[in-house]
């Protein structure tokens, strides 16, 4: 990593979420690199968001193709998907940062807190893929309907990992898509964030909202 | 429960939340019965908040016989004597609202989320009371600083539980302590408001604040 800006690969950069964080990167001027399980539909968003930001340095490819570039991969998948796709990933990871963003929703029960036996999918990862890649959890609260659009992002960002200069590098990244981040300790308190989810997701049925959280200090 | 407020028994309400809460409620009307394991400590409490609102119904004792005497029952004790309290107000507490505000914080280490196997503590009391008792999990997040003075309280309370309806009286107590509350699910879902309560020790150690949560709608 030089002085210039890491180069981000934004694995799931084809979905909502992180598409959104793809286009707030790409939007902040970092080089931004889609991946995909397919490399085609990984180029195709690639292109689509090239249209939106002309100037921006944005390609596509496949999983592991693409967190072989970059200088920090974002795991943006379904938790049907997150194993495998870390699995894919491992090698070309090594070394890295590795933000995760997966929250262990079990359909249909989505509002129902389900957490892994790990305790979180965020510590799944870091297990899975090793001490020598700092995982970073973060991202899981924010309704991707936000980073769609310019409009201030009304949710803060819970920053879990075990690696402290990691975690600020990462709320580095969410003061750039616009979000205000907090240190939030080890990967084991991922899971705050990720059975927060299902509380939102309840939220949102019942007030019709793309709900968010915003830490108050209180002093 | 007639067309009175219900009466609330606080076990725990020698400590900083149960007493804060006990405090709020009695400040807004509400007949409040403070227990603890010593009833001699428990009716010392609450001749302590009678001094501060004489014209309220206050009364204390040991943990069956508040138990026993109020509609519905607050357990706001550390989560060293949680299985223990529960087991020993079983009887005591069946066909009522038990409110649980317990945090499963493992000391020392109580900035790492570290929550009990059935997943949460509000689902371990829900489990051993049984489906006649009607368990409520809020209050996780909200510091025992805030409730002790007369400012407004910079933090919103997550209300899980099975039944709605006592979810519904629940967010109503806490409105009566000055708070917005939330249905935020099952009781499956206290395991995210217990969780949190980890990061924002993590985050009053950092910021030397007394942090809260809001919830934001961003419609």
């Amino acid at each position: 990593m030089s002085d210039q800006k890491p180069s981000i690969a934004v694995l799931g950069g084809t979905g909502d979420l992180g598409g959104g964080l793809a286009r707030q990167w790409a939007k902040a001027g970092y080089t931004v690199i889609i991946g995909s399980r397919s490399a085609e539909k990984g180029i195709a968003a690639a292109d689509a968001l090239k249209s939106e930001f002309p100037d921006a340095d944005i390609s596509g490819g496949d999983l592991v193709e693409t967190s072989t570039k970059a200088d920090i991969v974002a795991v943006t998948v379904p938790y049907a998907h997150h194993g495998a796709t870390l699995e894919q990933i491992k090698e070309a990871v090594q070394g890295k940062i590795v933000i995760d963003t997966t929250v262990p929703l079990r359909p249909p029960k989505v509002g129902r807190v389900q957490l892994p036996a790990a305790g979180s999918a965020g510590k799944e990862a870091q297990e899975l893929l090793g001490e020598n890649v700092r995982v970073v959890s973060a991202f899981q609260n924010v309704a991707a309907h936000h980073l769609q659009s310019d409009h201030e992002v009304d949710c803060d960002v819970l920053v879990a990992g075990d690696n402290v200069d990691a975690r600020e590098t990462v709320i580095g990244l969410a003061a750039a898509a616009g979000m205000k981040a907090w240190h939030a300790g080890p990967i084991d308190n991922a899971a705050a964030a990720e059975a927060l989810t299902s509380i939102l997701i309840q939220i949102n049925k019942r007030e019709k909202a793309h709900s968010g959280i915003r830490i108050t200090l209180g002093k």
